[in-house]
């Protein structure tokens, strides 16, 4: 018989798949360069030229067994100290082989986090507004997500509202700096906060709480700054990266687990990641893929049209009267709709070949989303669609 | 808190990883190539040379954002249209695109047709002797794998015992021919008394049961044969495939599930794989890998070597006065050890540098394994070592 629990999501339709449906079926009506899809945040530069020039190399030079061999369980050895060294030289933190763990993208690092660190039963707290496919990462582990209500003014965290949360059975929290889909970064003050609760935390209750980071965003960010790294400001910490977004490989599934290591634990962590693989038929990504990330480890695709994006739409929302927080990174920005329904604001915008997204799945209704991974010509083109959208609903 | 489910298991280790590791210790001692390494199951042939000029080409040509990016969750559409038609035109099962579903080769394949069509408690049978890490695919989704013992005569299937075991809580059946480890290939007869059976058992319990077939040595078959394909038997059937084995390609982590057009809820299976996904964090194999393997759906490796070594290796056994069935397929042939303690036999054999897997893990005490993916060559001098070893342990 079909799994009940699996079968009773097909009705459960994803808001944002509907909206970039009715986009493309528009598109073939009006041509897709006059719909301003701001649906979906898929990148929108090519993966960087020496990635593709590794791949070529390896295929043409590399054994093939070595290329294509087996994976050792915890992904390509080299490839781990090769990860450590790179995040170790950038942020500080001492990682070493045995702490890198290779997964299939950040969803890949999360499962296999949380599986690692929670039980059946534990809460693991995450923070509004968030990544909607985080309700099924941690539910599906049989621990529960409980979110904390967003801090709507800067999207930062709402701390009367952790705290009240706080109790006991939390095993994890789960954060994602820079963030999808508020675009905020978390300040090095609100990481020190939560990380100083948290340990505070720990004492209190006399067991392990760990902080997942999700960081795919985390060479996205504006205004020539850098990301604070979360797991510098605490030992129990597990970083979840994807080269996604910073490579521009999203179907290459390729990231990893970066164990801290001072956590408990450390040197097994990964290990322990690898028995759950053996359950849940993950066994590595691509070999392949993982050698040529390997070789362009501290590359980026030209990153730059997402900053540009985002001030020719931070500048033209403010000019419209929009309540907007300038992202710090990644490729949302996140505006509060201009009635309380975004739902309903989202709706009129239609009518304009504007596809954005209400926030109501993000946990922060009243909001909505625009993934500007999108040339900047139509970003350019959307502003007068922009501008007659709020002029005839808003301001007729 | 670190998850004590998993943590358990680190105590336990595998006793082909320990014999792998002893053969690689001890070739730093003599060197490998004089160390009859029977250990592991890895292809010992280059992938084809098609596979690779379709990735050069692809990585030199294609639009990097058709090559890299997101997949759809059930995977790259065209590709599972090209799956759908090889399939077709090789097994004449009606395949369409929507019954295919991507996957991280045969372990994806297993993690996800277990939880489509079992719930936690459910039984899932499977028959020895199998291999080991079915029990962490199984178990870890909650249901149970019970073993059927084994026909150790022809390593076809013992009917009398399937027969005590089948219940009302078995949800589906797991078979894996050609034969990981006996090499084995289920005949059209066997095959056709077990869908017989399931069909006879669904009518009485009232519910599915489905087969669960995990095919990743169908295209090693020897002696100018072919293997039956099970799902042509029976309705309510997943074909689980990797083509690491055909190919060669086992680190790039690439397969699929097939659902027969005829199965219950057919339609949704896979769409019922793809919310599988968002909770075990799969997400899909590579997309170039996809597409590389799409571009040489019908091709292999030359998988040729396997037969060369498989007949001087049963030739040998034969000669020696062991009792062995002729492998129908795969890279493995099991023969009877030489005294009722396996484990005792292999120790032995290592005094002369031939590493032989004992099967008390594979769910046949008293048979051995051997993984003839090695040089021919090297096979070769095996055999003077095996004579010595068979001579001075067993007939001095």
């Amino acid at each position: 018989m079909i799994n009940e629990f699996y079968k009773a999501r097909l009705g459960g339709k994803s808001v944002i798949r509907e909206l970039s449906e009715y986009a493309t079926a528009r598109g073939q009506e009006i041509g897709y360069e006059n719909v301003f899809d701001y649906s979906l945040g898929n990148p929108s530069v090519p993966v960087a030229d020496d990635y593709t020039k590794a791949m070529i190399r390896l295929h043409e030079e590399s054994d093939p067994m070595d290329l294509h061999g087996y994976s050792p369980s915890l992904g390509n050895t080299a490839v781990r100290g090769i990860v450590a060294d790179s995040l170790k030289r950038r942020f500080g933190v001492p990682y070493e082989t045995k702490h890198i763990f290779m997964t299939s993208g950040a969803a890949g690092a999360i499962a296999h986090a949380l599986r690692a660190v929670t039980k059946p039963g534990d809460t693991v707290l995450g923070f509004a507004p968030f990544f909607p496919e985080y309700m099924p990462y941690v539910n599906d582990t049989g621990a529960v997500l409980r979110l904390v209500p967003a801090d709507t003014e800067h999207f930062q965290i709402n701390f009367d509202e952790l705290e009240k949360l706080f109790d006991d059975n939390v095993a994890a929290v789960l954060i994602n700096s820079p963030n999808n889909p508020s675009g905020a970064v978390y300040s090095e003050a609100t990481l020190k906060r939560l990380c100083d609760l948290m340990r505070q935390k720990q004492k209190e209750y006399g067991h392990d709480i760990f902080l997942i980071s999700d960081e795919p965003y985390r060479e996205i960010v504006f205004d020539g700054k850098t990301v604070p790294y979360p797991s510098a400001f605490y030992d129990n910490s597990l970083s979840c990266y994807s080269f996604s977004k910073s490579l521009s490989l999203p179907g290459e599934r390729i990231g990893y687990v970066a164990v801290n290591p001072k956590a408990t634990d450390a040197d097994i962590l990964a290990i322990i990641f690898g028995q759950i693989s053996r359950g849940i038929g993950h066994n590595c990504p691509s070999s392949s893929v993982q050698q040529a990330v390997a070789q362009v480890i501290d590359e980026t695709s030209d990153l730059s049209v997402y900053e540009t994006n985002m001030n020719l739409l931070y500048d033209m929302l403010i000019r419209l009267g929009f309540t907007v927080e300038r992202p710090g990174g990644t490729f949302y920005i996140f505006p509060k709709a201009l009635e309380d329904d975004a739902v309903a604001f989202c709706k009129k915008a239609l009518a304009y070949d504007l596809i954005l997204v209400p926030a109501d799945s993000f946990g922060a209704p009243g909001f909505f989303r625009m993934a500007y991974c999108i040339d900047t010509e139509k970003v350019k083109r959307s502003i007068g669609a922009f501008e007659k959208f709020v002029k005839e609903e808003y301001k007729g």
